[in-house]
């Protein structure tokens, strides 16, 4: 390490089994060659920080051990490790929580999202960003103009499964998109698809607020799936949007895709669910998911700063390290989208 | 119409309702501006045509007055109408029976195949090939070398549809391919696979006659889906076609896809199937299905007369005009693959 | 044509040979089947326009006979022809006029701006729109909104280039894009690249207004490139875009252009060209042109109506029918944009 | 270093100063963190090492201290750094001379090649492979097959050049392709051409014998280009490939392409050249080139071992280690294709 560490402990949330959180104290990490060393300023909760909190686990990934959540997040780098430029001490940064081995095949063909050797905050047995320090290679830190706000910063993260989501979905000037669910990554998508030029966002949800909400957030029409029939209603849209995880949302939506259309499924649902395939054939739709993330937030830095994308009017909670549990329950209000731990410093909480 | 019709009626073989077909005299069509007339000399059977014989329909497409089944035709221009070349009459030609509006979004994007006003042969109410005679819109009947056998040029048509699917999967030189079912299709995709350059064609079926059968059309390797896990043996293949329609089979086969890989479904199954999910959005796969073809008889051709496609030897039944339930009947026979019937001559039956 | 046309006869203004216009009483053309007659409202001037008015050809296309100019129009409906809903007489449209074969390999490959059989507006010898009437494919007739002005329903035919130009420049959120020239296909580009996202319009011309008024109409910075060597001066653009057509404007443009990134020529200059062919190697930059457009109407109908693009602005100058010389001499004010003619009004001259 | 290697010192041929070459006793470079030491077996004379030899620059790219040639090239690994599995020890393999960052935006997003921090064998200041022993990254050296043999191991590298020079442009089945240029690049690109499906590939030359051999190397057609006029004779093309470098091969080419057609220059030339942009513009043709490449080992293999292409019959010359200037000048024979150096044995000379 090329720079001193302002700190040698420092505290950390750490999840030691489900619904269990206790605060330690942790040796801060040292930055090792080509990494930064960041004092974490605000961190997003994601759904998948909820799920391992109550479940212990997503799918194949188990939490065998301990393990510190958060992985949306902003701070200033603090040191730097080898071959890192010094100068970077003291600079804002969003910090893109993933390590790639850069020399397997995805790696190698830029597809660093998929690689398999992936060190992922947040993801076991990598610890994640509920903690006043972290470390991660330099280039994925990435630099944030002062007028962007920590939580901002923090909540590029999500901002980067839209952007990759309108990647995949073809999202062009013009297009008309149908997002299922009006929850964090809906809305985010709702107005990453305006901003991508989408002429027409259809959002659908069960819950009346969140319909309204939608509109707010770009959504030029939302509807409640049990008053209108998606799979009948003739959108034709170019692109269907899953953020919602429910299967008969996923169906419904990808029957309202034209001809040659897209379908890309960001909601975390099912193992399986059954799909109109009948209709994936004759139509020739393309259906595919969203994995995480490359090259995003050049791009997401661009939308907030222009205002085209308001990630501050997402958050609706605070909590400081301590709180952190309060902070992963604060899911259960319908009306909230994001809340925010900021684990160095203290914030009012709602 | 600029040359004079060969002559005034000819004979259809009709089906008049499920598991009924006659042979009736009708007129000849004659060719409007800028269509041939083409005299069929061979059409192969497809399992499309065996499913309207015994269901009467298929999906949405229901047979509500009598139809002429079979698509898959070859023959020789024998007059042609307004605005085309007079010279054509004479050439033999494998035809490419669809009828696109030309006019609507599909078809200005240069996605005929999915033009919805389109008039597909053998699909009802527009009648298909097995006739002696037909009209086809000119730029659609494509001149064959005299090399090529009539039932070679016929069976173009099946051979399209695998030339789409090697497009949508993206099979390139060195690709890794898993296809599952070896029937007419599974071997054909199999065949022209290794035409575009595939590594290894592995094949899936449950019989073990048409897992021998796909080691003669390319197959590097075929198995039995009862013995091999397909889902967790790590094919990782870039790869995978369903040329089989079983729900167990595309879910599995989806699964052993590898990241950002390809997965495409021809055969005809269900109109609904659980598909792996989360796995399609964890390793970004993409799914999509295949629905006629645009733009494939010339590379078709130049697949089949330079060897790289053997189409007569997929030629397991010959059939009249007044065998066409048998013909329609073959495909019982687990060991056939394509049944031809010759509308204009008699040729042995086996 | 199943509804009556207004007239019988129309004026028409008419390029006899070089420097000759004059208006003729013609009779009013008829629409076909699947064709509108449609009563032109405003015209654009296109610097193709005022170049066969000069010199009486373009490249290989000559004015071997009277051809009256002008394509980028809007109008009303006046009248339908066979085939197309009779409801559609009186709709506002922006006429985009291209009349393809519909059957070539372009036209059935969806680049139908490429079929070889094409007729378009005011390209020798198909008349053009500086005339009270004119007929267009039913589907080429665009309807627009009440909301849209004339002027501007006619300029949706250089946005259409522009929105092309974004498209195989790969513009998307967060580019950083180039462009060499200000005038009026310059200024579009740059309001046009801000609609898709760019992050960066950085814009070169020679003359100070102009430079100035890019940045009016979205450039993000404007130089003069006899200050700036554009061409060392580590741009690394993702896009070079040039609409001068001026030989050094090219090939220094292209010599800014970031390794994998696209070089778009839309500016018309001489036939051949030095290009920087090390640099498009070493770099794997792709290098091509604009010619006409498919599918871009309703794309840039939304951009306007959402007031991303502002065509208004472009109208510098307003002439009759009577007046066409005026109209066609009006680019040499270097101040000027962009003038309208009305072929069925009178509008106050500058 | 995990494993010992089997020497300390090793014999390596120098580039002093243009026309300079020596033999050196050097250090045996010792293989890093993910690196394996590869006992050279056979390494190919590019036309750079002859351009080094000659001129003791490519572009900016200039010898300003003596300088070990050669990057294509086959071995044996004869030991493994630190995280590489040992049993790699004695494998075959066939070397891909690049040693990119893995952090830029390039290597990032795919681009390797086009890493700007790139360390890339024979290209100053980085040593090449005219000595006994290299050292790479362990993906980077990839294992082959016994049936391989090594002059075609090392010239792989090449083959990766042509494969590269098919993705750009697009050769798939059915595809015509043309090619300027019968020199080795030329010939491999025209059986590469075949092997990715290209019914046709015309290639010209102006010497009679490197068309003859076009002929043996898979051309379907060659021919003098005094003979023919190119740019005029109606080839349109489906690609134009340019491995000749010659400004008048390349203008003509290009004028050979069909509409929306692909042009992509291998061949090394001058930095500018003058080309034919109406033409490119007109027909939306795109141009770009070849910069090394980016997972092309892998494909290689699959069509040597295949026998699709025959690397082997390329050889025209052998040398070891003592005369790598006879090697270098053998260029200077027209009926040369390509000379192999055998640093770690000895080989007849022809």
């Amino acid at each position: 390490m090329t720079t001193p560490s302002p700190a040698t402990t420092m505290r950390a949330s750490v999840l030691l089994r489900e619904n269990e959180l206790t605060v330690e104290e942790r040796a801060v990490p040292q930055p090792g060659p080509g990494e930064v060393l960041v004092r974490v300023a605000a961190v997003g909760i994601c759904g998948s920080d909820v799920h391992y909190y109550r479940h212990g686990r997503i799918g194949d990934f188990v939490l065998d051990e301990p393990l510190v959540l958060g992985h949306e997040l902003s701070g200033r780098i603090a040191a730097v490790g080898e071959n890192v430029d010094a100068a970077r001490v003291g600079e804002r940064v969003a910090v893109e929580p993933q390590k790639p081995c850069r020399r397997c095949r995805e790696c190698l063909a830029g597809r660093y999202n998929l690689c398999p050797r992936m060190e992922f905050y947040a993801t076991p047995p990598i610890d994640g960003a509920f903690a006043e320090y972290v470390v991660i290679d330099s280039e994925f830190a990435h630099a944030v103009p002062d007028s962007m706000s920590d939580e901002a910063a923090a909540l590029l993260e999500p901002l980067s499964v839209a952007i990759t989501t309108m990647r995949k979905a073809h999202v062009v000037p013009g297009s008309r998109v149908l997002i299922a669910g009006a929850g964090p990554i809906g809305v985010i998508c709702a107005q990453t698809a305006r901003a991508f030029g989408a002429a027409e966002v259809i959002v659908t949800d069960l819950v009346a607020e969140r319909r309204e909400r939608a509109l707010e957030f770009g959504a030029t029409q939302s509807l409640d799936p049990r008053e209108v029939d998606v799979a009948t209603a003739g959108f034709d849209v170019d692109a269907f949007i899953d953020a919602s995880g429910a299967p008969r949302a996923v169906f419904d939506g990808i029957k309202a895709v034209r001809p040659a259309g897209h379908a890309v499924l960001v909601g975390l649902g099912n193992a399986e669910m059954p799909l109109p395939v009948e209709h994936i054939q004759n139509l020739e739709i393309s259906v595919t998911g969203v994995f995480r993330y490359t090259d995003t937030w050049p791009a997401g830095i661009h939308l907030v700063t222009t205002g085209q994308v308001d990630l501050d009017a997402l958050v609706t909670g605070k909590f400081d390290l301590d709180h952190v549990a309060e902070a992963l329950d604060s899911d259960q209000d319908p009306t909230g989208l994001k809340s925010i731990v900021y684990p160095t410093s203290t914030k009012d909480t709602p």
